[in-house]
C-alpha cells in the first residue's frame, strides 16, 4: 500500500484519534498523518466531515470515513487478515459493538468530563458514575488477557485511549482509579507492552497539562 | 427455526423496537413478542440487559442482543440471505453505518424530544434543529428510491420508525415536517407499502395520544 493512499486527520490528545491510530498500527498501514489544529479546522476537514466537522477523519483512496467506532470497523474490514479485531461470530461481534457503544456512551461523554472539570457533588457524583462504568468494564473483561481474549480486539482498541486520560483525571479529581479497579489499570499497562498502543498514545503528563489548560481557556474552573 | 428460539422484549411506541420488528419481518423470521410494561419492567428484561435496562432486546437461543442498531446487525449477520441490510463493501457499509449513528444522535435524543416536549424559543430551536438534520437525511437520500438504494437497506430500517412519531411532533411543534422534507416523506410512505414496515409501525394518532400522556404524566406542560 502506498503511503497516500490512507491519510488520518487528527489531534494528538482525543482519544478518538488514537483509537484509528491503534488500529492502523496494529494492522500495519503506513499512513500520512496531519494533525488538526481544533480552533482553526482544516478545508480538508470541514470538507471530508461536513456534518460533525470532527477528528478522527480517515481518508483512505480519496473516500473519507467517519465517527471513531466505524473507523476501527472500517480499518478492519478493509484489511482483515492481520490483527482480526471484530470476532468472525455475530453474537460475539454484537457483544464486541455492545461494550464498544458503552465506552462511547459512559466513559466518553460530556457526564465524564464532569470528573475533571466539575467541582464538590457535581464532581463526586461523575466519580462515582465512571468508576460504575469501569467496574462493568472490569467485569466484563473477567480473568482474559484482553477483551479480545488471547489478543487485542475491538474492545481493547476503543478503551485503552481513555487510559492517556487517567491521570489528569485522578489529579483534578483527587482520586485513584488504580484503588477501584486494579484490574482495569493492570489491564491497560498490558496493552501498552505492544508497541501498536505504545506508540499511539500520548504521556499521561502532557495529556494532564492540556487537560488544566482546556480548565483555563474555557472557564472549567 | 422454531418460534422459540427467537424472542423480542419491546415496547410498542419505541421506534428502537420498531426496528428490530421491520428487521425480523424483512427477514421473515418467527419470534415471540413480548410487551414490557416499562414503569414495571420483568424480570427477563432487566436479567438480559443488566446494564442499560432498555428494550427492545433479542434472544436468540437463549443469548440476549441489546441495543437496536447493534441488535439490527446481528439479525443482518444471523439471517443474511433474505433482504440483505449492510451492503458488503466496506466504504458503502462505513457510510450506512455513519447515518444509523447520525439518526440515533440527531433525531432521537434528548434534545430532539424537546421538539414536542418544550415550549417557546426552546422548541423552536429544537425544531429548526431537527429539521436541519432531516434536511441532511433527505440529501443523503437523493434521487434514491431507498437509502440502500433499490431495496430496504439498515439506514431504511433504522430512521423509518421515526415517521410513526412525526404526526405528534407536528402537533405538538404546530409545523408540517412535510412542507420542509417532502421527498423524505415521500420515501417514508414508500417504505410503508412494504408489509414488513407497516405492520410493525403503530398507527401515528395513537403515538400522538401517548406523547400527550406522557407531557401530562411528566410534566412538560
Amino acid at each position: 500500500m502506498a503511503k497516500e493512499d490512507v491519510v488520518l486527520l487528527d489531534f494528538w490528545a482525543s482519544p478518538f484519534g488514537m483509537r484509528a491510530r491503534i488500529a492502523l498500527a496494529l494492522k500495519g498501514i503506513q499512513y500520512e498523518h496531519r494533525e488538526e489544529d481544533l480552533r482553526n479546522k482544516s478545508g480538508l476537514l470541514l470538507e471530508t466531515n461536513p456534518v460533525h466537522k470532527q477528528i478522527p477523519v480517515l481518508i483512505h483512496k480519496g473516500k473519507a470515513v467517519c465517527e471513531s467506532l466505524i473507523l476501527v470497523e472500517y480499518i478492519d474490514e478493509v484489511w482483515p487478515h492481520k490483527s482480526p479485531l471484530l470476532p468472525l461470530d455475530p453474537y460475539q461481534r454484537a457483544t464486541a459493538r455492545f461494550w464498544a457503544d458503552f465506552i462511547d456512551k459512559k466513559t466518553c461523554g460530556l457526564e465524564t468530563r464532569k470528573v475533571w472539570t466539575a467541582k464538590g457533588e457535581e464532581q463526586e457524583a461523575a466519580k462515582k458514575e465512571f468508576i460504575g462504568s469501569l467496574k462493568l468494564l472490569e467485569g466484563e473483561l473477567g480473568n482474559k488477557a484482553y477483551f479480545g481474549g488471547e489478543n487485542l480486539g475491538y474492545v481493547d482498541v476503543v478503551l485503552v485511549p481513555m487510559y492517556s486520560w487517567f491521570y489528569a483525571y485522578e489529579k483534578c479529581g483527587n482520586f485513584s482509579i488504580e484503588n477501584e479497579c486494579p484490574k482495569l489499570i493492570a489491564w491497560a499497562r498490558r496493552c501498552l507492552e505492544q508497541e501498536s498502543v505504545s506508540k499511539s498514545l500520548p504521556d499521561q503528563e502532557k495529556v494532564y497539562e492540556y487537560a488544566l489548560h482546556l480548565k483555563k481557556v474555557f472557564g472549567f474552573e
